[in-house]
């Protein structure tokens, strides 16, 4: 049981987990935090917290547990807002897209990263973003992967498990570096994928057509270029360095099928399409968690 | 009503249009032809097709409507067969993914593009290939394009859009050359793009992480990379100019962003993802019919 939970930064993230948790009468009071008084006040009308306040300070002053679930480029700011003004047993966690950045972050912050703080990624979202957008069930059988360090206080990873499970979701571990790739490959890759491709075919003199007669490739490919641009601009910028790698693999992947075309070399296009198809195939069949 | 539609290739298109009008009562016989008696009993059994023969020559005997839906590999061989023994007022339409490869099949093997010959495109299709994936419902809502050429019989036009409007599709006409532009950009580009992704993806030292923490943006894009690679080889090899004119555009813009990540240069990658978002959000609101 939670007495009260402080989110800062009331959007589908943190107003989902609000909703699951009062559906699960599993925390007394819960405290938004932001700049925009417009966007609190929308959470409470919609009855996803109880309280708002714009004051970093006075958000913290009785929570029990703290959850960062601002976008990535803004989470520094808000722990340099909080740091000296934690109760003694407050819990901090974040609801970042990618871990050594928050992790970096913390460790600039507090001299070396507290031992109170669990960073965490629910694996969940939606192409609408917002506190409009929250609903109880975003995370049901989702997955939520966990990073702590080795000095994390076991009863904090414990507790912010326990919140999770509540809202539904799975909870798992994973090394801080290897969210970040494993993150990198599934996620924030295809997503740049999303966007760069939707933004190609704006460019040609076709795009009416193109949206006329999409086809499902399309549609799935392009669905979540619909995600918010800050969201992802900072994921780029967070988690560089594994992305960047990512891309790199991908091109050089691009490359050869392009060489493979333009030589109409059928069977080196159709061992690599068997090939994937047939990852795919086990995989999924193996993996059946819900999608984002 | 069709007296006899023979259909070569009795697979997922070929099989669902054949439920589709068995369904509608608007064929008196279904025949289906190719060179797999095993898939063709299994067609029978499923109760998909009335007849079938290994035989070309046969298959066509009685036919009015005449349906190539295999590979695009394999349609200048069936053209081949069948020539010389078409009955006077049969009509020859196909379902192959890109039109002006069959096109200029059907003018080397005729002479000229007849006058009987509809090429057409069904943008419907499943991750499932084969008869035993088909459904009497798959074309419903979907769009299929015509494209017909200057001397193709406004009468034959006219009964093939009626078959396809009788399984539930929109049917729309569009230029050869503008169907293969389109749809490499909105169909075939995206199957590269996954297999690629799927490829890359299981070369890395974490491919069973991947597939346990999929989030949505990978699942979206790998969905495809599930489907059926000799078709997809083969739409590589006959749209090959359209595709690699699409696939260099997309390389170009992924180095951008890939230049604009290596910086650290925010403003370019918000720029590109709210001009890809808000392109994408208007146009799927203004064109709201399903994916394929």
């Amino acid at each position: 049981m939670i007495k009260q939970l402080t989110i800062f930064g009331v959007g589908l993230i943190g107003g989902s987990l609000a909703l699951a948790l009062r559906k699960a009468a599993a925390c007394t009071r819960l405290v938004g935090c932001s700049r925009n008084s417009v966007h609190l006040q929308q959470a409470i009308d919609l009855n996803v917290i109880d309280e708002f306040t714009l004051d970093p300070i006075e958000a913290v002053r009785d929570a029990d547990v703290i959850l960062l679930a601002v976008p990535m480029g803004a989470m520094e700011a808000i722990m340099e807002q909080i740091a000296d003004h934690l109760p003694p047993a407050a819990i901090v966690t974040d609801a970042g897209s990618s871990k050594a950045s928050v992790v970096a972050a913390a460790a600039r912050v507090f001299g070396e990263v507290p031992e109170f703080f669990v960073p965490a990624h629910p694996i969940a979202g939606r192409e609408k973003s917002g506190v409009s957008a929250a609903i109880a069930n975003l995370f049901v059988d989702h997955k939520v992967i966990l990073t702590p360090l080795d000095n994390t206080c076991p009863s904090a990873i414990e507790r912010v498990t326990r919140m999770w499970q509540t809202a539904g979701a799975q909870v798992q571990t994973l090394g801080v570096e290897q969210h970040d790739l494993v993150l990198a490959a599934t996620s924030h890759l295809p997503h740049v994928l999303a966007y760069g491709l939707v933004d190609t075919l704006s460019e040609t003199d076709y795009v009416e057509e193109i949206f006329q007669f999409a086809a499902g490739g399309f549609r799935d490919f392009s669905r979540i270029a619909s995600s918010d641009p800050v969201m992802w601009r900072d994921i780029c910028l967070e988690n560089k360095t594994a992305i960047l790698d990512a891309l790199q693999n991908f091109q050089d992947n691009l490359e050869m099928l392009r060489n493979s075309i333009e030589r109409s070399d059928g069977n080196a296009l159709l061992k690599t399409f068997t090939h994937a198809k047939t990852i795919r195939d086990k995989n999924v069949m193996k993996h059946k968690t819900k999608p984002e």
